[in-house]
């Protein structure tokens, strides 16, 4: 048996003692992580310092993911007991009738059992995953970017005892010990064991991950995201919400990445769109009709609709009406998150009745679109599949179900 | 582009129709859907007759799944007719909240979208699968057992004459013309169209097709289903729930295959339970200490523990103790369908709360686990995966979500 089938043979045990864990046992066991977390705090940093001098010649992106400072710190051990706190999803009753017959049908949330969390360097991803399986009665396996390792290592090896200390089984919570690669394959092998994989980081990875597995997958793809400034669009809203939604974060998956305006826009208006951006610090890739209103565009290619910028870039393209704007999503949208910025509820409706994409948003900002501001608490990831988990993935979502039905002797005829 | 990836093609569009289409027009198709097969009963049976010829020489189990009969043909007619009736799953509100900020967040049920179906040579599979597929708004592709080609042919005619006269795309139902294999390997590349696949069938098939394909699979695996008998049960009750378990229909994915009796029960009860299988020509395989309790039992080889017979065939194992029982379903058990017999309200709560099968039983048949007498009307089967759904998949579980947000003009800080 290799390393790695032994965790997955250790993670499916203890899956087996948390299905049968009280909701406020879980509740002790994350208000003890973060609490032992937090005596943990000098060995976390200086592991993180270690791990930060390997990583200096690494990009700035990549530093700022990987670093624990203070800040990353205290919200690391306020998600745990945030998590704490988060109403229960397991045992909860999805649908409840008695039948003609007298059967009590039930469909209860149960958990999903042991999942299998592959992401990037980044260690808050570790602490968030842990208290996000464990609050759903998961155990789970941790294999987080190699250039994390050391960080890592303290982070599960304090949240293991505390666990411990809570009367649950350790390994409820495992990190996968090695930078090794072949650990991934390996892990992948491990269908008897584990119910989900949950991988995060360049598609690339995780198209690798879908095809080398027969565990289910859950995907976290990019995020080409859209919005659509309708012409009632209230110019000084609309002029926020695009710059929120593509400046308050530019690097993650919910950021704004091409702007659809509708030709019935007023110059003045585009132009106010176009000043703001570019106090901002971004660069416009307009369309040719966007160019010879707006001066000073770069001409967009067509790749730039295809493409996830993840940088302070812009693609804008003019719009003849909504359902081209529409016709655009579904041909260079991702399914991740696309909005519309209008006063018409009956444009709104129309919307959000054809957009198909996990997050359709009305005069909101794309960046809205996450566990957080939708109530969810605490996430592993926003899930671009369409089966299972669709959207932000929390507690609820690392959940299953199983139908109980009490009789008193009903048979079939 | 192939022939099938024409299909796929035209079932995607398809599918953008459907999704904006309302309740009324979905259940004005189905019934329309159930007169027109009405209207070319002649023709079906007729088809289905020339299928028999061809297949005479095929089990009398086979022969018995082939046929279309004025039974089987009044059955596909009504369960088209009573979709119509069944409540709408589309644009169900699963979850819904304002946030302090203003937020309006909503949980919508949508439809998958494109449904590749692939199973036996099962004509009211056809029309069942259609049912729910286009209940929930999904365009689906049919591939029935090739045996089955004549008659599937004259009954997705009629459906996509009858769809198309509803005012919706007939090419929301659509069946694979030809016997060919590899048109199944072709559908299985389909991953731009295609969101779904749910194969019926054998254990090596949907193994092969879910290795095969980057879409998901919905899988529909054996079922070793089990009773547990405890020592209160109630004797009377115990044999009639066990005989209907195992005798109502044996052939089927939710009948026992596995009886656990408790070591306490009196020889007198394990006798009676023996005796009524027998008088229903159940050949039974006990344990030693089964067979040492009741005479004239096969004794049963460990792969007895391990196997679906789908057959006249009853493995019996004696058991101390509601822990024993349950440690026998996990490591036997398919988790499909699992039961228990008792009076105690602290041992069902016990089996119910630890057996991890898709349906958990307390005082009732194992053939009850269905859509049917779980008040889900029509079924396309019944999910073996833990993913999306579990147990019984009808127009609910086709549906997929999406998050709708409104807003005024929301940012993120």
């Amino acid at each position: 048996m290799t390393a790695i089938e032994e965790m997955a043979v250790k993670a499916k045990a203890a899956a087996g003692i948390l299905r049968a864990s009280t909701p406020a046992q879980r509740a002790d066991a994350l208000k003890r992580m973060s609490e032992k977390l937090k005596g943990c705090r000098e060995a976390v940093l200086a592991a993180n310092a270690e791990d930060m001098k390997d990583a200096a010649n690494l990009s700035a992106a990549f530093q700022k993911r990987l670093r624990v400072d203070d800040k990353v710190f205290a919200y690391m051990t306020k998600r745990l007991q945030e998590a704490a706190a988060l109403p229960d999803p397991v045992g909860r009753i999805l649908e409840e009738r008695t039948m003609p017959s007298g059967l009590q049908v039930k469909k209860v949330a149960v958990p999903i059992g042991v999942i299998a969390m592959i992401y990037e360097a980044r260690p808050n991803v570790t602490t968030d995953a842990a208290a996000v399986a464990l609050k759903s009665g998961n155990a789970v396996i941790l294999k987080g970017g190699s250039e994390s390792l050391r960080t890592n290592l303290v982070l599960a090896e304090a949240m293991r005892s505390a666990v411990k200390e809570a009367g649950l089984p350790e390994d409820a919570v495992q990190l996968i010990p090695t930078a090794d690669r072949s650990a991934v394959n390996e892990l992948l092998k491990q269908d008897k064991y584990v119910d989900l994989i949950i991988p995060r980081g360049g598609k690339s990875l995780i198209r690798a991950i879908a095809e080398g597995t027969r565990i289910p997958v859950l995907k976290h793809y990019d995020g080409i995201c859209h919005q659509y400034v309708a012409p009632d669009a209230d110019e000084e809203m609309a002029v926020k919400l695009v710059v929120n939604s593509k400046c308050q974060n530019f690097a993650v998956c919910n950021a704004l990445e091409t702007l659809l305006v509708d030709a019935a826009l007023p110059d003045s208006t585009l132009r106010k769109i176009a000043d703001a951006l570019r106090e901002n610090g971004v660069e416009i890739r307009g369309c040719s009709r966007f160019c010879s209103r707006v001066p000073g565009c770069v001409p967009a290619t067509d790749e730039d609709w295809d493409t996830e910028y993840l940088d302070k870039i812009l693609s804008i393209r003019v719009v003849d009406g909504i359902a081209e704007a529409m016709k655009h999503i579904e041909e260079h949208g991702s399914g991740h998150t696309d909005g519309i910025i209008t006063k018409s509820d009956e444009l709104a409706a129309r919307f959000t009745a054809n957009v198909d994409s996990a997050s359709v948003l009305v005069n909101a900002s794309t960046r809205l679109s996450g566990g957080g501001d939708y109530g969810m608490g605490a996430v592993v990831g926003i899930s671009t599949d369409r089966l299972h988990a669709r959207g932000p993935v929390g507690p609820a979502e690392l959940c299953t179900y199983k139908w109980v039905a009490v009789g008193n002797g009903q048979l079939r005829n």
